[in-house]
């Protein structure tokens, strides 16, 4: 049996805060991937108020923590929507830092594990999400040029619309199980995914 | 809302390897405990095959990491089980490097945070499981001289049977859900772990 271990690093979107259930998306995408011949460990180095900048300084020793050689290691990032958080009247993350990091992370990455990205989910307020879409767009480019394949998620959620009415009703900024559910179900359809169906006994 | 962030620090136990669930105790505790006066974030910092000497290594820092000052912060300790682990005829920590990594551990954590400690839970092989005992033994121990409330799960878990069941079916060494449920079970039910039913709303 293969024994597969996967890093999800990134902010609170990908530890799950929010989910009543505990398990976000990454717990989901994990639960439907595992099968008789893969065993699939799950860590989830997620952290609330992550940005580039915090990710960049954390990753690579975290994982480095958890890794063990020979066993197959897999990373997925998930960030961005905290470096364009406007706080006293200015994005946390200026976007000539964001460009750097991410670059730098998804690159260094790339070297070393099998990495996937996916893009940051959408604002309840219009001003938020308007920023979010940009910095979606922005890191689908960087991405790109690292050769990271990339899943855009904040416009389907927002056309499905249980992200936003279930943060509406929760703290405005994260949503409970079925938002999660939802971003799970978009991992899980990605062409790029690691695991599927068809490969699974 | 209160806003609490538990770290769960420790071995596979407490990362949930083999949980087809991908929730492991932690998830179901927090799950369970989760109210409407409390939020509750759970960061699993559980590693597959560490030890003492791997906790306190990287403990500290990865709380630091995601420690956000005023929010409430608690921790809770799972390991012990990899220290008496049998590599190459010998124990993989020596007992008395287990005593001096649990103290340091344990005295640095209650100066900081609410503290918690769950024991290790049972082998599946006699040897396996009478080293575990000493171990369960020997920490309980160290937790009481050091002020931090210690929960011994190895006989619970035995006779109870779901356990060592699943982990016979299992990679021998990790149980399925029923097992992690189990011990969940336990957790919510100790006088210690903070979040009762009656302190709910």
């Amino acid at each position: 049996m293969e024994d597969i271990r996967v890093y999800f690093i990134g902010d609170s979107y990908v530890n799950g805060t929010g989910d009543p259930e505990y398990l976000g998306w990454p717990g989901r995408a994990c639960a439907a991937s595992r099968s008789d011949a893969s065993s699939i460990t799950c860590y989830n180095l997620g952290i609330r108020g992550d940005t580039s900048t915090d990710v960049l300084r954390r990753w690579e020793r975290e994982v480095a923590s958890r890794r063990l050689i020979p066993h197959d290691g897999r990373v997925v990032f998930g960030f961005g929507a905290n470096d364009c958080w406007i706080l006293e009247g200015k994005s946390r993350v200026e976007r000539t830092d964001t460009i750097r990091n991410t670059e730098q992370i998804l690159s260094r990455a790339r070297s070393l594990f099998p990495t996937l990205m996916v893009g940051p989910p959408p604002g309840i307020d219009e001003s938020e999400d308007a920023r979010r879409q940009e910095m979606s767009a922005l890191i689908r480019e960087i991405a790109g040029r690292a050769g990271v394949p990339y899943l855009e998620v904040i416009k389907e959620l927002r056309a499905e619309g249980v992200w936003q009415r279930e943060a509406a009703l929760g703290d405005r900024i994260h949503p409970a199980e079925g938002g999660y559910s939802s971003l799970a179900k978009l991992v899980l359809a990605w062409p790029q995914w690691w695991f599927h169906e068809t490969q699974r006994r």
